[in-house]
């Protein structure tokens, strides 16, 4: 491996900013007809070509007069004068109002030859002699002059408005229908890496196979920053085809985007392009996550590697890139919506580089606004939506202690904190259950996580099943039970706990943390203490008894796949696969809410709906509400 | 005209929003592609049918191995194991890892059987041995388990949903290509009015005819707002055609809306419509600009009727209408911005109805920021542009004096506070200078207004031109000299000013409040002087001296257009225009600042720009930097 893939010269942020806000992606301009001009920026001033309006206008419903005729006209004294004719709005005039006379006339209406003012219609009657008129006006009461919105030759919009319906209606006003405006700059986005497959497509996981998220998730915020994303078909990591597409992504495009592949040999295609047909100005940036970030040119287009993980791609492209695209746009640089809040939890850092720290919010039910770090580990997709926002946690810091106040950038200024916060079992009925609340978030981290972080205070609620022996931390605010057992192949012999014990079949167990585990464990003790044998004894006889997968349905999922014989589950779960079902027993599925925030509203609407649960658990199979 | 239409009983804003909430605007599910999803809003749950990932997967290069076979292993006691085999990223292992072996392994591949744990690669060192381990790990250490990102079954993302980047990125990583999403409203737009003409069509002032401001401007809006416009071909007042687009309308949207007509006649078409086929619900509701509101239905169409001025229009659709397509397509309400500010102004007000004021801000160059009224009356779309955002004057007040802080509702969270604000002389080498500007505002009221304004203290300069008695109430910054006198058609005799005041030509004008104008009174007192004549003699001897345009271009364009002989036209203009020109002298064109913001940034630009115009100058006929 090269020197310069080792990344012994990290830049710094700020140098990292400079070097891609040297790039030139400048789009140029076209021009676009005004329905499709909204949001867009004026690439040049634009001038009134016309007056508007273009004629004296009547701007009262009455009748057109001289000024002078109604001088001492009052409701005691009205002036009564000889009707000479009426004007619609969008008719010329075919009468001149002489001394003596007036004319009847419509809001908008071109003011008649000799008219010089209006007199509202409330403050007249019409006669057999005329018109009484029962007030006095100034000359070009109710009149608007010609060019008095906006006249010929005036600057009506500078270069660089940005086009929103108010702009759009002077432009209209103006007769413009068509515009020049700053071009969308094309970003291009290769992805590559062999275990990338199309979302929709089919995906083999025994061959580490993994759908592609980069490729939209950039894409999106590409368009997001104002630029126009252009997919290229993905390139595995042949090298001869990323090459090929490398150039022409570079032949079209304002800016190329990378990301994807972190083997080695794809790195190496991507620097024999660059030093080929362009020039390497960064490699690496000292900040977290996003360490491997390349930036340069290839050909004429401008060029950015982004990391392969999701989240990191996604932190270095708002944090580098959009600013960039936005820029050539000419759009403005959105007002960030920041947040202060408390750190409700201890989190140490010794990486010795800026790291931008995704945290998710929660609000105390007093006001206050919590923060808690949100870090699944390199590669979990799920952080992009637990998160609200990041910290800047500097190079320097070792801990942000709980308590501390931080100021969290959200990610966007439509970011609202989650109105429910919860943690613990993952569970169908609760899944359903979330549907009727607004904006919840909820980690299925399992029941000891939801007992773990509950008892830092941290989350609204905790969703607990199966026996726990801990005195509880919360507040229980309802449950349901659900019916647990083995979900079986329809042809499989296993019949009840003591045949998986005894038999020879792959099973696949839940996880530790899980209550299912729990239940299952407690069962398990019930038949060592049956046997009178040891609960080790038991379960070393159980083929795939350490094997765990994350979730309520990856053992059943496993089953239905044939890559098991029996897998722990919900009798739900079989139900939705198609499986057999050994029911083992039922538990109780408990919603406890922090005991600082059951008055919070959300917590609140969460109590009621826990007892009228009958309607959702008559819908899944072996629930009880 | 019938009482219903008088808005006898106007509903309260309150009343107006709830009948208007009532309406029923739901356009129901739709499927997109995921690259279509952004910005769209999910309309039911998404639950993982996957484990992510559906391995369990190496998150750094290293080596796989059984971890047990690395306890006690360090940099002093390094253990070799032997090789067995490489994993690639994307490919299905071929390898087993048994005790006291270990298999290459890349970031991303699918960890082979045996192995429970990855040593990474900094930590080893190949030799002709095998593979020496120079660190103990754990079991799972840098292994990202099957299903730990999220798992199958578990809840990935609630209905309401609005979907951005990071959603999109998790849907993908789900291997969803598309989602059932909320519908985007459909909103027909009906404009009516025989005075309306689209915009790119031919303009007849003279029949008094305007651009359709309200179909695009509200089309802007409409999309602003998640919903789709529907833009119909314009009905003018012929009513069976308006009735037949109303119904057409009716049965192709969600929603309806019609604006533009503000004659009592098409309003009666729209009533009947209403009552044959709907239900009206409000008219009129007791705001200010907007009072004529319509609610109602046709068919199964919800239906509002906006107000025909564009302010008004905008305004009322900006209030009632856009919060409830927002709505229907499941979009949150923006973050409403607001900011505080002081008025500049004493602003009287006794209509007794809640009056959404627009208004402007300036920055007053040491933090604070001032308010000033913008209305320009009935009509003027300038108003669109010219303002910021509004405040909500209540009914009861009668003024809102200088100094007291207002809360202003910005148009937009993207509205900035304008860099510069000007007030004055309206002049082409000043609307090339503010191009090298960011965001100025500039109002192009003429000289005399410039200076009463300044004098007020509101703005941040005054451009002013000609001669000026009074004491000037700000600092000069700098200045040009631009030629003026009178544009001419080609074949004209007009020679000189005494031909002018001699002959029997029709001329025209600019307002009182101009420089050109007071450089031009000022030398037709010069002629009456020498003359031993009054002032008044000689502009009597002018046909037309009384007839003012309003700004720089129109009287010379009302020559372009054979409506005059002479017009009072700097030399510049009438080159443009490709029209004779007869000089009749240079006049200084001077910017002063506000003596409080000399500091301000954008002043001092303008300072050192106004030092520079030699380029400038050069581009315009006439004139000298």
């Amino acid at each position: 491996m090269s020197d310069r893939r080792e990344f012994r010269d990290l830049a710094t942020p700020e140098e990292a900013r400079a070097v891609v806000e040297g790039l030139d992606i400048d789009p140029g301009t076209e021009a676009v007809p005004l329905a499709d001009a909204r949001d867009r920026v004026l690439a040049e001033r634009v001038d009134a070509t016309l007056d508007v309006p273009g004629f004296d206008r009547a701007s009262m419903d009455g009748y057109a007069v001289r000024a002078r005729d109604t001088f001492g006209a009052g409701e005691a004294t009205p002036e009564t004068l000889e009707l000479a004719g009426t004007v619609h709005a969008g008719e010329e005039p075919d009468v001149t109002v002489d001394a003596g006379t007036a004319a009847e006339i419509s809001t908008g209406a071109v003011m008649p030859d000799g008219a010089d003012a209006v007199v509202m219609v409330e403050r007249t009657t019409e006669t057999d002699d005329g018109v009484e008129i029962r007030t006095a006006v100034t000359p070009g009461e109710h009149v608007m002059l010609a060019g008095a919105d906006i006249a010929a030759g005036a600057r009506a919009l500078g270069p660089g408005t940005h086009l929103t319906p108010r702009e759009i209606g002077l432009l209209a006003a103006l007769g413009v229908d068509e515009v020049e405006v700053q071009s969308r700059p094309r970003v291009g986005i290769v992805s590559t890496g062999d275990e990338l497959v199309r979302p929709g497509d089919e995906l083999d996981s025994a061959a580490g196979q993994i759908y592609d998220v980069n490729s939209d998730t950039i894409a999106a915020g590409v368009e997001d920053a104002g630029g126009e994303p252009v997919l290229y078909p993905h390139a595995g990591d042949d090298f001869e085809a990323m090459e090929e597409l490398l150039h022409e992504a570079a032949d079209e495009c304002d800016l190329v985007l990378s990301s994807g592949s972190t083997s080695a040999s794809a790195v190496d295609v991507i620097y024999r392009v660059i030093e080929e047909r362009g020039d390497l100005r960064l490699h690496g940036v000292a900040v977290k996550p996003g360490k491997p970030m390349l930036v340069g040119t290839i050909g004429e287009s401008a060029y950015v590697g982004l990391p392969g993980y999701p989240v990191s791609a996604l932190t270095i492209f708002r944090t580098f890139v959009a600013p960039v695209i936005r820029d050539a746009a000419g759009l403005p640089e959105p007002r960030t919506a920041t947040v202060a809040g408390e750190m409700a939890v201890d989190e140490r850092y010794s990486e010795g580089r800026l790291r931008y720290m995704p945290v998710g919010l929660v609000d105390d039910g007093e006001g206050a606004t919590l923060v808690y770090p949100v870090d699944k580990g390199s590669g979990a997709t799920t952080s992009l939506v637990d998160a609200d926002g990041t910290v800047a946690v500097q190079p320097d810091t070792e801990v942000l202690p709980a308590g501390r106040t931080v100021e969290v950038t959200l990610f966007s200024p439509d970011v609202r904190v989650p109105a429910l916060f919860g943690v613990g079992e993952d569970d169908p009925l609760w899944n359903r259950l979330l549907d009727r609340i607004e904006a919840p978030r909820y980690l299925p981290t399992g029941t000891a996580d939801g007992l773990r972080r509950l008892r830092d205070g941290v989350p609204d609620v905790a969703v607990v099943a199966g026996p726990t022996a801990e005195e509880e931390p919360g507040e229980e605010l309802g449950g349901w039970t659900r019916e647990w057992g083995l979900a079986v192949a329809p042809d499989s012999d296993v019949a009840d706990l003591a045949t998986l014990v005894d038999g020879d079949y792959r099973f696949v167990n839940r996880d530790g943390g899980s209550g299912l585990r729990r239940s299952f464990d407690a069962e398990l003790e019930r038949v060592a203490d049956d046997r009178g044998a040891s609960v080790a004894a038991v379960t070393d006889a159980i083929d795939g008894y350490e094997l765990t997968a994350e979730a309520t349905e990856s053992p059943a999922r496993k089953v239905a796949a044939g890559e098991a014989d029996a897998g722990l589950s919900l009798g739900a779960t079989a139900a939705t696969l198609g499986l057999e079902f050994v029911p083992l027993g039922t538990e109780r599925v408990r919603v406890l809410a922090n005991r600082d925030r059951t008055e919070k509203e959300s917590v609140e609407r969460l109590r009621r709906l826990l007892g009228e649960l009958d309607d959702l658990a008559a819908g899944i199979e072996g629930f009880e509400g």
